[in-house]
């Protein structure tokens, strides 16, 4: 069976980008969704396993002094993460596995591992996109002065991500994130053991005649 | 309008990739065929423009001195090569553009144009490919052996290649092919344009805050 693709998805603010993996996770059976780690405590309805997996300080860090994370990082007092074993599982059993990540998160997994496909999602026009930041005109100025700086270093980091995917018609939009995954498959550097048996038993066959 | 996608497909002998061609050009609407120049005579049914765009030999010269071609080859005591001007019309249209040319060929077209979508076309198996290479066992030695060397050749050529497309199922492999030049649509260094504009526009947004 042939290994799973990795695919990292971030985006603006107000990009739908939950909505496109939920109705992606609906119309697709492949594809597995990746459960982060955190040492905030479980709120209400949340269970352990589904939204998060709840771990205590202590666990969090050895689990990163184990290299059991693919990338993690703290905000305030808490810990996030993405525990390699889940992501690892799924891929062997050749199941495309989805991370939802922020941008800096996205470039370190990258850097771990090269073969992940990076796809930034946006609203289809940077109008829109102001409208979606600067909200309803209700917002205080702080608000939206900090929502529009990190739109704007988001923006800075689009051009580490493989693919732009501009959400304009949610039902394209889910299924040109569905292909263009699908087409990973199809990519040279992840079919070279097809390559090298082929290449292989050709030269056995000009031996042989 | 966006700029169209430029692919190459390549193949083994009896990959099929005649057959996938025609199947895209029937459902699709968007790709164009590029045709080739030539040399040599036309042969009966061949119509100028349609088969192949038929030049003196004097013309194609002329033509190659001014850069006409995006490649070009001389096989036994005749030219071939591909019109950049018809190419570079489509591309503009923003229609997709699909070069079916050997491998020496598609090395030429990536070098000169480096976005170019490179896709090889190849059997299932190994197994496959040499019982389509050998035949039915009416061929001489001599086609044989000439034919594996020529597959030999093309596969050590492969890796150059961005996407391999296993024609195991004709509709499946036709609706993949589509979908990957598609996809190539949404990659990031396709869409630069889109990006720069949305950091200069949240960068105004910013100083107007």
């Amino acid at each position: 069976m042939s290994r799973g693709i990795l695919t990292v998805i971030s985006g603006f603010s107000g990009s739908g980008k939950g909505t496109i993996m939920k109705a992606l996770l609906e119309r697709h059976q492949n594809y597995a969704l990746s459960v982060s780690a955190t040492t905030r405590s479980p709120r209400e309805g949340e269970v352990d396993g589904r939204e998060y997996f709840f771990k205590t300080k202590e666990e969090f860090q050895e689990m990163i002094s184990k290299n059991q994370f693919i990338e993690y990082a703290q905000y305030v007092d808490h810990y996030y993460g993405t525990p390699r074993g889940y992501v690892e599982r799924c891929l062997s059993e050749g199941r495309d596995v989805i991370l939802e990540i922020e941008v800096q998160g996205a470039r370190k997994v990258k850097e771990m591992i090269p073969e992940a496909v990076l796809v930034f999602v946006t609203p289809p026009s940077a109008r829109e996109l102001r409208e979606r930041l600067i909200g309803r005109g209700t917002e205080t100025m702080e608000v939206i002065e900090s929502r529009l700086s990190r739109a704007s270093e988001e923006a800075a980091a689009m051009k580490d991500y493989d693919y732009l995917l501009i959400n304009d018609d949610l039902d394209q939009c889910v299924e040109a994130f569905h292909e263009l995954i699908q087409s990973e498959r199809c990519k040279m550097e992840r079919n070279r053991e097809f390559q090298e048996k082929i290449q292989e038993e050709l030269k056995e066959f000009l031996k042989g005649e």
